[in-house]
Parts: structure tokens; C-alpha cells; sequence
């Protein structure tokens, strides 16, 4: 059995969800309909990062909100995909139309709605702090919890074992 | 003498008070009279999928202002009660008209003004960081602190002693 | 000498600064040209209920900020002094307008600028986190850290030594 | 060799990235372009006091927008260059045109856009939850992190090795 090591030399894409993952799960409702989130900082430059080297990183989440979109637009992320309901079928239908295959693609999620779709991917991962079911199914468990660097963590171990982390050192802008 | 897992099997029904239950009890106040909140996806989840499954859920608090209101709207709570001085008689009232019974119903309060409500229902429950009288006239303390998870704790406690929890993992959106 | 416990039966006064204190000393800055803070909503509780038993609470703080006036007159602090740089000149003049004794009044504070008021004061406490120079010269350190409940401890050691604390514990409204 | 303690003595300059240093790499984006950030009082203070002092204090950082120059304006550092993609480019042309010395230049980062402009310092220093590389090329590790204290620590430190710490204790404004 291929162990978590050899699958990482083989990923070519990423899936983030985003509450609990790009943040510790808290979310500030304003009246107007939006949320304020807190991002990392050091996410954002490893995402910046590993899609400068080519990477493909898209966003699924249950989330909505203006902020959050101009948060991954900036990001310049591969696809973002927001108010999502049923994780799988999103998914599904992304990777058919960009074809890249399920099975050499990171997952991060933290909750129940992440468990069916974390079923789909080949190497389905989470943050130190998921919920149990999530702890339970993935096949690697950061020790950074949400919003404190697990994004930035599964991405290093991805480049680093394809030996693209830290290629060039040049400050990237906060996105 | 029931103890509380068979205590969980006959609730019907959750009373929750806001600030340092669903929030770590931060408040940021703004000139204009409002509050900002941090609330956790995780928490809201438990909420709408309890809902999902025919729950009563009440918000009682001494909390106020339009992005509190805002919050627990789109939450689609069965009753939400704020500004409040007295929760006892709120309380009475609520189960005197939607007829419930006290006996089957959890509260989960983390300080003074909840005490007396608290000693009215039969399951009162706090998070771990309540306040010293509260964490004494509780039945069950739990594990997670307010705004990192002991709403979604006592939810998913009584959902699972009643064979409700995870019945389907569709994921729902952040509401 | 006297000892702790009875100096707290003495209290007529309490002198609080606010970042550090009313907050873990975190500060968001607006373009506005002012700022975000977050309190604790069992710090507020315990200053409103110390003002309905009688207690004389002051603010004196080098902060600013519209948000911040609100705060406080919301909580109707029995005398609210923002934006001071000498802060043993401000306490003097109060004390002696208002006709209390220093040596009966805490003070609380977490940094360098709450050094000399506090040795003004008869009761110099302060947070579990304040800087170490203030750590030194406390009489007392909470277990507390600011913005998590150093406010409501000394609040409520006072009231019970002197037999006020949860005299009635009818709810009261977060302010 | 010369230690650390050496070198504090003929620091004449500090430069600082703000994100994961000034703040704890928390982000908040607006959909309007800007972002909400968390500093820490006590690191102001220090930052006012060193300037009163007659130290150099500079920004360089990637991050940007209005909230951001607010608060450097307002603490009056010596110079303030947000958006700064070449941190090595824009500290050599500072060091050149206001004739100060990089070996006796404080740097202090946290991430990998930090790196090189390190090793360009005589004394490069991080806070206690850098990341690993930049744990690895800094001469001392602060014991606090990122927006609680470590900007504090080093400033101090510093100071007091040059008998500048607390040589007058009037309060300042928070700014």
C-alpha cells in the first residue's frame, strides 16, 4: 500500500473548503448579509506560491459573502465555487470538464460536509483541530489547526516533495 | 437516579443563551449601537441540521442589536429572544405557549443572568469556560469552550442518543 | 501589615485603563481614525452590576475612539477619561473633586504607563499578562489575562469580601 | 564571535514586516480592497517610545491599504513602504540614502519573503512562532509571537542594553 509520502509526489490538484480550513471556523455576521473572516497570512503566500509553480487550487465551500469572494479573487485561485451544497457533485464536474483525476487530489476539509467529498480524492487531508468524523477519514492530519497554517502545510509537503518549495524567495504581495 | 445520557434520550427541546456560549464571550461594540460577534461554522451547522430533524431551538439573551438579529434569522431558529432581563419569565411564557415541557428541555448559559433559568429546565449544561457558579448548577460541563464548539457538543450528544446524528452528510450551507 | 483580603473589604473605588485590561491589549485601527476592541461580556456584566450596588468604576486611558466613548457611556462608568497622557494628574484631580480615598481605591493596569498611578493607589492589581514591570508592582495578579476576565475577578473578590456579590441575579442586559 | 547581548549595544535601526509580526498573521479582507488587522497596544508603546528615543524604526512590508498606512502614520515611524515585493531592493536603497549601517540594522520577519532581507542584517531576529526557516536564519527567537509582544521584546531589549528602557514612565496615547 502506497504510503502518504509517495501520494504527495503525485499531486496535481488541490481542494480547499474554507471555514474551519483558510480560518478557525469563526465567522462575524454583519446585518447586510456578509461575514467577516480572519485568513492567515502564510496561507495566502503558499497559495500565491504553489500557483505560480502551476498548481491547480480550487475553493468549494458552503460559505458565501462578498468578502469572501474578493478574498479568492485576489487569491487568483484556479476556480472558486461558493454557496455550494452538495460538495461531490461540484467537484465531479470540475475535474471532468478541467481533467485532472480525483485520485491525485488533496482534499482539506474540517466538517461533516466535507466527509462524501473527502471520499472522492486519493488524499483526502484535514487541520489539527477538524471534527472527529473528519479526523477519522483523512488520510493525514495537519498539525496546524484552521487558520493557523494547515493550508500552508499540506502545500509545503506537496512542493517539497516534487522539490518545488522554496525555488525562488522573492516577497510576494499579501493577497 | 436518571443520569444524563438518559436524560439526552427525552430532550425536545434547546434554550441557549449567546454571548460566551455561541461567542467566547468577545464583544466588539461600534458607535453605532451594534455588536460585531465571532460565531463558529461549526456550531451553525449543528443548529440548521438540528432543525433539519424537527428540534425546537430558542435563543434567549441580553444581547441586542441588528447583527445579532440578523444571525439568528438566517439560522431559522424556532424562537429568538433578545434584550432580555428576565429569561425565567421568557422561558415560562415560550413553554406555556408553544407547549414543551421544561422537564425535557436543555439550557446551556455560561454566567450569572443565567442561573435562575438554568434551575428551571431539566438539562442545564455550560461550556468549559463558564463561570464558577454556572459550571456548579450544571448537569453536564462541556469539553469545548463558548464559540469553539460546546453548542455543537450538546447537539450532536442528544442527536446521537436519539439516532438522529449523521442520518445524511449533505453539506449544508453556512448560514 | 495588612493583607490582601483586607484590603479588599475597604474598596470604595475602582480605576481601570482599558487595552490590556478591558482587552487582551488588541487593536484594530480604521482608516477612520478609529478602532475595533474586544471586551468581554462578563466583564461587563460585573462593572454594571458593581455600579447598581453602588461603586464608584473610572476609566482613565491614553486610548481614543469613538467606539470606545460608547462603550463606556453605555455602561454608565461613573466617570469616563479617554486620551490622557499623565495619568496621575487625571486620578488626582478626580479624587479630589469626588471626595474618595486613594488608599481605598484599586487600580488595574497592564504597561508601562499605568506604572506611577499605580503606585498612587492604595490596591495596584493587575492581569495575569501584563508586562512584567506591572507585575512587580501589583499587589495582586489575576489569574485572568486582559479581556478574558481580570475585570470581573477583582470586581467580584471586592463584592464578596464585603458581602455584595449576587445579591440578586436577575439577568441584566449586555451593554 | 559576538554575542547577542554584544550586539543589542550598537543597534541603531529597526526594520519590521507586519504581518505575523506586528499582528499574529490574521487578515480580515474587505470586499472594498482593504483589511481589518489586530496590533497589539504594548507593541505601540514600545515603537512611540523607541522613536522618542531617537531609534530608526521602518516598515517594509508586502501587505498594503488604507487601514494599514493609517496606523504606521500615526505611529510616526521613521519610514513606511507597504506593497514591497524586493524587501532587499527597498532596505538597500533606505540604508544608502539615510546613511545607516545594515550590520548594526535589526530585522525582524516572520515568512519567507523575509529570508533574504535577513541575511542582508547584521541582526536578524523572528518572533516565537515563525516559520521553520525563518526560526532557522534568525540570531534570536523571541518568546513571544506574532501581534503579542514580540516587536515589544526586541525594542526593550535593545533599550535596555543601552540604558534608554524606561527612562520616563508619563503615559503616551495609544496610536
Amino acid at each position: 500500500m502506497e504510503n502518504f509520502k509517495e501520494k504527495l509526489t503525485r499531486v496535481e490538484a488541490f481542494v480547499f473548503d474554507v471555514d474551519g480550513v483558510f480560518t478557525d471556523g469563526g465567522l462575524v455576521p454583519l446585518a447586510d448579509d456578509d461575514f467577516l473572516r480572519t485568513y492567515y497570512a502564510r496561507d495566502g503566500y503558499a497559495v500565491t506560491y504553489a500557483i505560480s509553480e502551476g498548481y491547480r487550487i480550487y475553493i468549494i465551500t458552503g460559505g458565501r459573502g462578498e468578502n469572501l469572494r474578493h478574498r479568492f479573487e485576489k487569491l487568483k485561485v484556479t476556480g472558486f465555487h461558493p454557496n455550494v451544497g452538495d460538495k461531490c457533485a461540484v467537484l465531479r464536474e470540475i475535474a471532468a470538464g478541467e481533467g485532472f483525476d480525483l485520485a491525485n487530489t488533496v482534499y482539506m476539509g474540517d466538517d461533516i460536509p466535507d466527509l462524501d467529498v473527502m471520499r472522492m480524492t486519493g488524499i483526502p487531508v484535514c487541520p489539527a483541530d477538524a471534527c472527529h468524523e473528519v479526523l477519522e477519514a483523512s488520510v493525514y492530519v495537519s498539525q496546524y489547526p484552521g487558520g493557523k497554517g494547515c493550508v500552508r502545510d499540506i502545500i509545503e509537503q506537496v512542493l517539497r516533495a516534487q522539490g518545488k518549495w522554496l525555488r525562488h524567495t522573492i516577497g510576494m504581495h499579501t493577497v
